[in-house]
């Protein structure tokens, strides 16, 4: 069995946006995705596509891309190669939903190919609620992990301990969220071991709307009010310190010029900052800020942890 | 004469700090200073001092510091040297008013000194009216370049150049807003010239207040309605963006483990964002967006520029 080609995986991922997208704005109801198509001057383009006014969704973003043409000399300098030309393709989404009791989602599945032979994937899915709800928690990290050890018995531990160490927020010592997986770098030492990881990845865009529809339509019956609007606000302001300050990835896109409405998606609508806020003592605020920590083990958390 | 010392310099930066939030919170008239005193583990320490629920600003800090301590290694690694002690001190301001008709405004007076003797001033003062005034910009760069003329003929051309290249949001290709002056590495080649830099900076924290208090009385009257304030929000969005993405002292503090909340006092209470965000064609917004660029010479702008 010969590997897929370049071309082969970024018409899948292709596939794979038109498949989350009609899943998400299914399990909305209300609402659809706008579609921009662009091209790369140096080669290639993307579908952006960004939903907005859903009747549980405030505004998510699905992106496929597939570029190529001359590496930008960051990417040359970190892999020590003189000038070639890189192929990357990939799916991206952000969602933010209009209810404080729903979990802000993101996932992004990727292959990255130089002319010279050298490949990888990379991706991951993390959830950041801004309520941490353990059982919530629980049922996310139990659905990554299983379709993890489908695959492989060590990628669950290893993708989770490497989520917890990249969505962190430095500068405020806490998590984005409550993680979930991150992996990079997974090249394949075999063809069938290649189709493997090509197969994970597959696996994983099955996987989010299967998971978030589940939130989406949970936590979206429960009630709210200002205070938790507040408090939702403020975690949208960590949301984009993360994205600006600490993300890989949107750092890379903005320092090569990639194009920054699409790199930008994963944006809040609307994001507050308070100098020196404190949540009030055993408030359900207090538990999340408590719990942005790395190394939980969420399913076979205890309520006393 | 002898020069100062920096011991000197942090207790006159620090009457300045008194100076300037006085005259700041006379201006506004209601609302008042909550101060902020820390500690730097390190050494050192600062008072931060925050302004809310004024009656025209709607969020101001002016932060005070003197750290030192081991130099961070970021800072040892671009000078070459070896592992030394530091010591800087200096003023920071970042300015949010309620109407979007009065502009944000940001100033920063800092002095740097090494172990070795290596020392120098840095600084600046730029202006982001959320619409751009051919009018207030004269104003405000004719001030700067009184103040600069007065102490060296050449400074403004080449500190205005140095703000329209710092003050630059690269990913938008748009600068902040129409700039100022910004400065660097200033360290003053006899005694008398040291004296000269500081006492420039000194004029610079003087007439602060002196420009600001102008655009909060005159502009504060303007009327304004929900287009103006959702045009104001997508501006502070990319206030955020630059001082997260781009702005090397935000960069350099959160790099370093500097108190997250006295380096974060510059976002806006509240920002918005919104994918491919369209003006008007000959709108206010539309001079505002065509504007935001390098290079136009303010004072002697012509209304069909």
């Amino acid at each position: 069995m010969a590997r897929k080609s370049k071309e082969e995986i970024a018409a899948i991922y292709r596939r794979m946006q038109d498949y989350i997208c009609d899943q998400i704005a299914a399990a909305d109801g209300q609402g659809n995705f706008e579609e921009d198509a662009w091209d790369r001057a140096e080669g290639g383009g993307g579908r952006t596509r960004i939903f907005q006014n859903g009747a549980i969704l405030e505004k998510a973003g699905i992106a496929f891309s597939a570029v190529h043409g001359p590496t930008p000399k960051k990417i040359l300098e970190k892999l020590g190669l003189k000038e070639a030309d890189f192929f990357a393709t990939g799916v991206s989404i952000v969602i933010h939903p209009k209810s404080p009791m729903v979990p802000i989602i993101h996932m992004n599945i990727r292959y990255f190919e130089m002319e010279n032979g050298t490949h990888w994937f990379g991706g991951g899915i993390d959830l950041t609620p801004h309520y941490i709800v353990p059982e919530d928690a629980r049922f996310f990290h139990q659905k990554l992990k299983d379709v993890c050890d489908h695959y492989d018995p060590n990628y669950y531990k290893k993708f989770k301990e490497w989520a917890d160490d990249y969505f962190f927020i430095k500068h405020r010592n806490e998590t984005r969220g409550i993680g979930g997986i991150f992996y990079d770098r997974l090249e394949g030492q075999s063809d069938e071991h290649f189709e493997s990881i090509l197969e994970f990845s597959l696996a994983l865009g099955r996987l989010f709307p299967d998971v978030y529809s589940h939130f989406m339509k949970q936590n979206s019956t429960i009630d709210f009010g200002e205070n938790e609007k507040s408090w939702q606000n403020l975690r949208r302001g960590r949301y984009v310190e993360f994205n600006l300050v600490w993300d890989a990835g949107t750092k890379f896109g903005l320092d090569t010029n990639g194009r920054t409405e699409s790199i930008l998606m994963s944006m809040p609508p609307v994001a507050n900052w308070e100098y020196m806020h404190q949540v009030q003592e055993n408030s359900p605020e207090h538990f999340t800020q408590t719990h942005l920590k790395k190394g939980i083990d969420w399913i076979n958390f205890a309520t006393n942890d």
